[in-house]
């Protein structure tokens, strides 16, 4: 059933095994190591400065000359609203007393920026081979000048609806983002929930919609998982949280030992993090706020408030207001070198490919 | 991936081919049809009077001497709550005011009844060959007598716990029926939504936990969707959705004419036409309610209320009131006999299987 575009061919790949970005959880020493074994190794730049995109992707260029991705969110920057983040300030109170924490010294604004003219500018001359974006794609005029240096675009549907939208406006790769992937959801038409699939439906419905080749994502990691993304019609896998018990991901040491674990398995959608909906391992704040909240701030405006309560807990080695952002394949999560899952995928990929053509 | 255990040549099919039982959606019509070619058919027991059981097991084995399933829900029939049910009432006044009705005419009481020593008295002379089981399994003592007569017992696990502890309390066959199923979900051990996981990663993590053979449910319905779920270790597939656009179904026309469209493709879980999750068609009363509200009475008292509403309403061809159960394939649903759909289901099982053995 897969779409006769090779994506790996196109990409100068062993096989299509893409490393999701993770924002936070993951930069250029995961993305090299990917990207040596014959995969597409990914920078996120959400959390990161422009000088410190610019030197991530430097770092990456001096450790792999191979093809690699940058991805980019394209959120509308939202307007503040005062009485929102009063409410969420006060729903924290009772925390930031916990900790001896003063609610006047806490943050305020964004710590994630959409795609920019000024980031576009500041990549064009690193010439990213990929550029992958979460939450739609950027305004016309950009992703034009993006698609004029020769960049391959990917970005990511929850519905067949956001599929369609994206081969509509220019994509050239739809990444099926299942119910099941861990982190953001990446949502930009509709913020009803209900309406996002787990993969084993999301995936053959989009494969069928456009013609675009789709890549998979969610709940993805071994070779059951990537012969059944094939079977449903997948022209590439994107995998992250298989990665993040790997030695090249910057987790923290209590997300890192919750992977593998039976109590990895209970992921679930939290807006609590940063204003958005997104899968992570359920820890107390989830528990005692409920995971999705009305009086968190929009995206990306949340986290402020929760950056003191996060550090002052992690400093006791407690995860209890951090996200453990993961999928639902965590609790299969295997401590190994981020390039020996590489190969194990890319391996599990052809295996596959060569029973389907026997 | 697929365990060893021959679930067709144990049941006597052509292949694991296996018929959702859909209460209110199907009788013996269907499960006669799937028998005959070469499937598991199965009477959903749960709206059905005793005497109303008997006729359908004898209707259809008066057209079909093939093995069959019987299927029986387990529930705890809840405490009332006058409270919960007075604001379930009032929240459906002013519809009970739209349509002419009277509120005080309204019935009251459960329409589906649990397994019981009655009905294993009532079937027990007919010998199912299988019987299937939904929010768990019947009291030990009830389950014991089952099998001493021979039955093979399923029943359906929604989270790797429930598939443990199934198999620990005398299942023989566990239904992983992951999130894309239609009608209601199975779970019985928490009724935490989050913990429920869509087919594509409760399969495989309920085939590592466990030794029974596990058949696959949710969002299958075509040759794609059943190689997919053999890739993901599947001893059979349940398919319900794809059925219900065959002539034998008995759901309304409004039901029917909606499977196979763009409109069957946002389902959500709602609680309101039963009391309990289940995955429906979105239609008015789960868009102005919201699909789960917390004044539903307990499952099964939810449905008295709603039923003259849903009468009148249907009276003029609208199923605002109506549950519209189907899962995540509906919009991929087609017309045609369920002897054909149920060959080419075995004809797709048999094929993945030749090309794994490849």
């Amino acid at each position: 059933m897969t779409k006769a575009v090779d994506l790996a061919a196109r990409l100068g790949l062993a096989a299509p095994v893409i490393q999701a970005p993770m924002a936070g959880a993951q930069g250029h020493a995961l993305a090299a190591a990917v990207c040596e074994a014959g995969g597409l190794g990914a920078i996120p730049a959400a959390l990161l400065s422009p000088a410190g995109l610019r030197a991530e992707i430097e770092a990456l260029r001096a450790r792999s000359t191979r093809p690699f991705a940058v991805n980019f969110f394209c959120h509308q920057p939202p307007a503040p609203d005062a009485a929102r983040e009063r409410r969420w300030r006060e729903r924290l109170a009772p925390y930031y007393a916990e900790y001896g924490l003063d609610p006047a010294a806490a943050p305020a604004g964004a710590m994630r920026a959409p795609f920019s003219a000024e980031l576009a500018a500041l990549i064009e001359p690193l010439r990213p081979p990929v550029l992958s974006f979460h939450f739609g794609l950027p305004a016309p005029d950009l992703l034009a000048r993006v698609k004029r240096w020769g960049a391959l675009v990917m970005a990511s549907a929850t519905t067949v609806e956001e599929a369609r939208w994206l081969q509509q406006h220019g994509a050239d790769v739809i990444i099926a983002q299942g119910l099941e992937a861990g982190g953001h959801r990446g949502h930009f038409l509709d913020d009803d929930l209900t309406r996002q699939l787990g993969l084993f439906a999301l995936l053959p419905q989009i494969v069928q919609a456009v013609s675009l080749p789709v890549v998979a994502a969610g709940g993805i990691g071994d070779a059951t998982t990537i012969a059944a993304a094939r079977a449903l019609g997948a022209a590439g896998v994107q995998i992250g949280t298989a990665y993040l018990k790997s030695p090249e991901a910057t987790i923290t040491p209590q997300h890192r030992a919750l992977l593998g674990t039976e109590a990895a398995r209970h992921t679930a959608l939290t807006n609590l993090f940063s204003g958005r909906p997104a899968r992570s391992i359920v820890n107390r704040l989830m528990r005692e706020c409920g995971p999705l909240c009305a009086d968190v701030p929009a995206f990306p405006l949340a986290p402020a408030a929760l950056a003191p309560l996060r550090e002052a807990a992690q400093a006791q080695g407690r995860s209890d207001f951090s996200s453990l952002w993961a999928g639902s394949y965590a609790a299969n999560c295997r401590a190994a070198p981020a390039a020996e899952l590489t190969q194990a995928f890319i391996a599990a990929w052809q295996a596959a490919r060569t029973q389907e053509m026997a």
